[in-house]
């Protein structure tokens, strides 16, 4: 293999796939990337990302080279800097300007073919598919035992509007979508593919969505991303959501996330703190936690204050997400039946983002 | 005990004492602060520094209070922000506009007492000690057998002229000080003072050392540091850095300082690289590496090249530090004989400081 580009170019074609390589793999082939026809693929066989490699002048043959050693010298060149990087028997060269870099490469036939997803194309330019899985993702779950709530789902709320989901059985994050992508309502987008796609700039052009073979493609500017879909069912969320909750109270989000931040890092400059309880009568919000010998109170006021006292708890990470979350000045807690034991809705004003979370007894 | 403040100034006052109270003590009022005629008190046990807290009104009695849930609360409370501090029994209160923050308080006897470091005070204003503690304290030794080379050593080079040194026995780092405090000479200031006074602001005006006691004291402004001394002695380097040393070669700096970096990242990306070879002509310098089946080498040019061909080895971590350690465009290599086998001197033209670094075989 032969070819010449600027370190410049490699440099962001190699960042554009960071985080998809892993640097401790199964196979040591899985720690590189391929090259071949003026584009770079890399894959953790869960997905596979393809990057255009502009290069100066004509590209003889395909390699697989080392992609940690490739970066960091990419990384430490000047951009104008031209790499010659070339190819033999085990052994990747990159020169320039009387320098010479030595790095491994292995057989093109070792490296994992991910295969081309194929299927109908939808357009998706419009449809802010990335953006959704940016503001919902921060509720997937982490964890192993219910693997099919470690992504985001699409999904159709009651009145069959799309929507994207994602929950780990104690919050939830709903997102609306203008459209759904063919084929997409019932798929779930694994966690790590979520992460990758939520780091790239620009929306996908088009989208494919194979649920018989459970895999998916984007389409996105310079790089395609193809990537499995988790083998498996989403729960019912409609089910989950509270229907006709009424509004409680609300407050500002920006003095609520700002209070609950200073609890949360005095409770725990020596312990551990889980919960925070909110304390409502129509005069104020009071703000309690307790951990290891700390005890804290806080006060504020109400935008829109309670008709009747009220006591709940809510994990104080998830409510510091929740805040977070969302955009808008003002967020309101809302809840069908007693708030301290159903769901509560909190939203903001003119922000589709819907947050659901379970209370916590305090 | 009683007092007011402001959050910005409780906070400023508390930060200047940071990286001095452990989070993990053997004792829990060594998790503590001491309060007492407007001054915070934080120890370790082998050194103390006392700050001035600025108080609304009249302070009351003392207390010693948890350094790190206090910390939190004020970094998170608006800087204009009144709090009011009282401690009664075991439990220290913080309040302000409603809020109300609980945390542990210890009884003022439990309190170390690190004692006043008294003796003959020396203006020091000019002589620009903490400055040169920061430049040599790169080279301090972290290893515990050699304890007396955790930190800076007063010294006297061989023209009786006071200097500051700090060695790990591989390389060493030497800056000339226009003037040593009484007492001072001999006397090693640990590597935990010396990394706590190099991130203070200002020179102290004055400063003590009592080589009887082993202890010594820093009057910074707004803060007074008293540390224990090691008691130990320090090797005698002026056999060690070698007189009549003829420079052998010159290059730039940055130059030199990019390419290591390159070299370094470049083998580090799969594993572990010791050492650097330097091989020079009158023509270039070629810097070469090898580590974990991936080899590099770069060509540079000289600023004045060497004579006669050489071949030497570094340490590649020793190497950068130095460069950075240097200031200036240009540095020189220097040695007394062979350069593979004997101490390089390291330096800057119109930089004092001077680096002796042990080779490596390569």
């Amino acid at each position: 293999m032969k070819l010449e580009t600027t370190a410049g170019q490699l440099h962001s074609a190699l960042k554009m796939v960071s985080g998809l390589v892993e640097r401790v793999a199964v196979s040591p082939v899985l720690t590189s990337i391929k090259i071949e026809d003026g584009r770079l693929t890399a894959t953790n066989l869960d997905m596979a990302a393809s990057v255009t490699l502009p290069t100066i002048g004509k590209v003889e043959g395909t390699a697989t080279v080392d992609y940690f050693a490739l970066s960091a010298l990419a990384k430490h060149t000047a951009h104008d800097e031209r790499i010659a990087l070339a190819e033999d028997s085990g052994l990747a060269t990159a020169s320039f300007n009387g320098s010479e870099y030595q790095m491994p490469s292995y057989p093109v036939s070792d490296f994992p073919d991910f295969g081309a997803v194929e299927g109908e194309a939808t357009r998706s330019d419009n449809a802010g598919l990335i953006h959704a899985l940016r503001r919902v993702r921060f509720a997937m779950s982490t964890e192993e035992t219910r693997y099919y709530l470690n992504g985001v789902a699409f999904l159709l709320d009651r009145n069959e509007a799309p929507m994207l989901c994602a929950t780990n059985g104690h919050r939830l994050a709903l997102m609306p979508l203008p459209a759904a992508p063919d084929g997409s309502i019932g798929s779930i987008v694994p966690r790590h593919t979520v992460n990758f796609l939520a780091r790239q700039k620009g929306e996908p052009s088009t989208v494919v969505f194979d649920q018989e073979r459970r895999r998916s493609r984007f389409d996105l500017p310079g790089m395609t991303v193809s990537a499995k879909l988790i083998d498996g069912t989403f729960p019912d969320v409609n089910r989950v959501i509270p229907q006709d909750a009424v509004r409680l109270f609300s407050v500002d989000r920006a003095a609520l996330m700002r209070t609950l931040r200073r609890l949360c890092a005095f409770s725990r400059s020596h312990g551990i703190l889980r919960s925070v309880k909110l304390t409502g009568t129509p005069d104020g919000l009071t703000l309690s936690t307790s951990a290891d010998g700390r005890r804290a109170s806080e006060r504020m006021s109400f935008v829109s204050p309670p008709e009747k006292p009220f006591e709940c708890g809510y994990n104080a990470d998830y409510l510091v997400d929740a805040l977070a979350a969302l955009n808008g000045e003002t967020v309101a807690f809302a809840s069908v039946d007693d708030i301290a034991n159903s769901p509560t809705i909190i939203s903001a004003e003119d922000d589709p983002l819907l947050i659901v979370q379970m209370p916590m007894r305090v």
